[in-house]
C-alpha cells in the first residue's frame, strides 16, 4: 500500500499550487487501487470546488518525428511569456509498450522542464485507452485547481487517442510536416477534420518553400470539412519550433479563439457538454468494471461462457439470466 | 398488449417449420416490451436447443442501387436450387427513417418471394443499430430452429450495420459497382477489409467490360490485405444478377468456403467466439438499459447531472456515486 496522504491535506497542497503534492495527486488518480479511487473522488470533488476562471485546454497531436517535445517547449513558453501557467500531460495509450514514449524525456522540453510557471507531467505508464484517458481527465482537473490555466493535452498521431483527446480539450491542433504525404504521416481523414488548426513544423532552412506549399495544400484541403461551432475557420499556419519562427503568431491565434470563445458563450457550453459526456462514460465503465470484478459473479460467468460455447444456451439469453442474478444478489 | 402464444407453442410451431409461427416468433423476439422480452427468453432457449447441422449465415452488402435485391433473388434461388433452405433478413438501422428501406417491398425478390423453401423477413421498423441487431441475432436462430440452413442477412453499405453485421455472419460479401469510384459507392477500405468476396454486379451488356476492368482493379487493391483466417484468399468475381450469369459460379464459391470452414474446424471455431462476444455485449447493454430504465435512478441522475453541468461535482465523482447508491439500492 502506497504511503498516502489525508484528503484534505492534497487539497490544500494542490490548490496553493504545491508542485510536489499535485505530482502526488496526480499519482493518486491514476492508481486502479479501489482504496485509492475513493480517496482520488474526495480529493477532486474538493479541488472541483476551489476552481476558478476559465482555464484554457490545448490538445496537440502530431506522428513522431513531427517535433511534438520542440513545439511545445517553444509553445509553452510564448503562453508563460504572456503571462499564463502551463501543465502539459500526455495521453499515450501505447505508453504501456514503450515505457512513456512521450514525455518520457522531460530533458526534450529544455526551457519549460526549468519554467517554475509551468508543470510537465509524463503520460501515465501503463493502462487501456479508457483508464489512461479518465486518469488524464482526472490530471488537468487537479492542475487547473493548482493554477494552471493553459493545460496542453499531447498525444500521438495515431487514431483513437486522438478521439479521446478532443473530447476533453477547447482547442485541438494538429502538428504536419511538409514533404510528407498524409499517408506517410498517418493522419486519418478524421483526424485532420477535428483539428481547429493545423501547423507545419520545421519551416526553416531548405524545408521553408515545401513548407509553404504544404500550408497551401492543407489549407485547400480544410475548405472541404465544414465550418467549425461558432463560424470559426481553421487556419494553417507554418513554424519553426526549434527556431521559434511563426510560434508568437500561433500563441495569438490560439488566445483568440480562446477570447471568442469565452465572449459568445461557446468555451462553458462545450465545458458543460464535456462533463455530461464524461460522466456517462464513467457510469457506462463503472456498470461494466463491478459486475466484472464481482467476486460470487466470476463463476456464474465461466458456466454461462461454457454453456453458450457448447450452444446449450443463446447468448441474450445467459446474458439475461446472468444480469438477473446480479442485480437480484446485490438485493440481498 | 398483442396477443402471444403459449412458450411452448412458439417452440413447436418454430421448429417444425411453420411460418406463421416462425413470423411471429421474430415479432416477438423484436419488441421491446419487458414481459415480451421474457417469453422470447424462454422460446429462445427452447429453440436453441433443437438446433441441428451447421447452418451457413451470409452477410450481403453493397450501396443502395447496387442492385443487392435482385442478387438476392438470383443466389437465393440458387441456393435452392441447390436443395437448400433459404431466410433472408435485414439490418438496416436507417430503417426508423426511411420506413424499411430495404426489403421493404418483397416483390423486388420477385421469384424467392414465392418459393417454399423460401423466407423473407423485412428489417425490423425501427429502433437503434444496437436493438436492431440484437433482434436479427435472434431472428437468425430462430430461422435456423426453423430449418432454414443458409441464412442471409442483407445491409445497406455505409458503415456501422456492415461491422455488426460482419460480427454474426460467416461469409461476408461485398457487392460493387462497375465504373464508379469507391469513393462514389460510398465503400469504405475497412468494408473492404471484412469482405470474403467482392461481386462486381451488372457485368452485362456495355458494362460488361467496365465490370471485367473493375473486377481486375479490386483484385489488386484486394491484394493489399492480409489473408483471411484459413488463408482464405477473397476472390472477386463479376455477375449479372437480372440475367443470371455468373450467378452459379458465385454459389459455388461460397459453399467452397463452407466445405473448408467445417472441415478446418474454423466455422465452429468462429461461430464459438461470435456466440461469447455476443453474450458479453448482451451484458454491456443489459447493465446500462436497467440503470438507465430504473425509475428510482432517474430523479438522482438528473440532479447529479445538474450538479455536473454548474461544475458542482467533478463527473467521475458524480458517475461513482451514483454506481454506489444503484448497487446498493438493489440491495435493500
Amino acid at each position: 500500500m502506497p504511503k498516502r496522504l489525508h484528503p484534505q491535506a492534497y487539497i490544500d497542497g494542490v490548490c496553493s499550487g504545491d508542485r510536489m503534492v499535485l505530482s502526488r495527486a496526480i499519482t493518486l488518480v491514476e492508481s486502479t487501487l479501489p482504496s485509492d479511487q475513493l480517496l482520488a473522488a474526495e480529493v477532486l470533488e474538493g479541488c472541483q470546488k476551489m476552481l476558478q476562471g476559465d482555464p484554457f485546454r490545448i490538445g496537440i497531436t502530431g506522428v513522431p518525428g513531427v517535433g511534438k517535445s520542440t513545439f511545445i517547449d517553444a509553445f509553452g513558453m510564448q503562453l508563460v511569456q504572456s503571462g499564463h501557467r502551463v501543465a502539459v500531460l500526455a495521453v499515450d495509450p501505447s505508453s504501456g509498450l514503450t515505457q512513456g514514449s512521450i514525455l518520457g524525456d522531460k530533458t526534450r522540453m529544455d526551457r519549460l522542464s526549468r519554467e517554475p510557471n509551468a508543470f510537465i507531467r509524463p503520460s501515465p505508464a501503463r493502462g487501456s485507452l479508457g483508464g489512461v484517458t479518465r486518469a488524464t481527465r482526472e490530471a488537468i482537473l487537479l492542475c487547473e485547481a493548482a493554477g494552471f490555466d493553459r493545460i496542453i493535452i499531447e498525444t500521438v498521431g495515431v487514431g483513437q487517442s486522438e478521439v479521446a483527446v478532443h473530447s476533453m480539450v477547447d482547442f485541438f491542433l494538429l502538428l504536419m510536416l511538409a514533404g510528407a504525404g498524409d499517408e506517410l504521416q498517418g493522419i486519418k481523414k478524421g483526424i485532420m477534420e477535428m483539428a481547429d488548426a493545423i501547423v507545419v513544423n520545421k519551416a526553416d532552412g531548405d524545408n521553408l518553400l515545401p513548407a509553404q506549399e504544404a500550408r497551401a495544400a492543407y489549407e485547400s484541403a480544410l475548405h472541404l470539412f465544414p465550418l467549425k461551432p461558432g463560424g470559426w475557420s481553421p487556419p494553417v499556419m507554418t513554424c519553426s519550433a526549434i527556431a521559434g519562427a511563426g510560434i508568437p503568431a500561433i500563441g495569438k491565434m490560439v488566445e483568440d479563439y480562446h477570447g471568442k470563445a469565452l465572449e459568445s458563450g461557446y468555451h462553458r457550453q462545450r465545458r458543460r457538454q464535456q462533463s455530461l459526456a464524461w460522466m456517462h462514460e464513467t457510469i457506462h465503465h463503472l456498470l461494466l468494471e463491478r459486475f466484472f470484478a464481482d467476486e460470487s459473479m466470476k463463476i456464474k460467468v465461466l458456466e454461462m461462457e461454457s454453456a453458450v460455447e457448447s450452444g446449450k444456451i443463446p447468448p441474450t439469453v445467459a446474458a439475461t439470466q446472468l444480469i438477473a442474478v446480479y442485480l437480484q444478489q446485490t438485493a440481498k
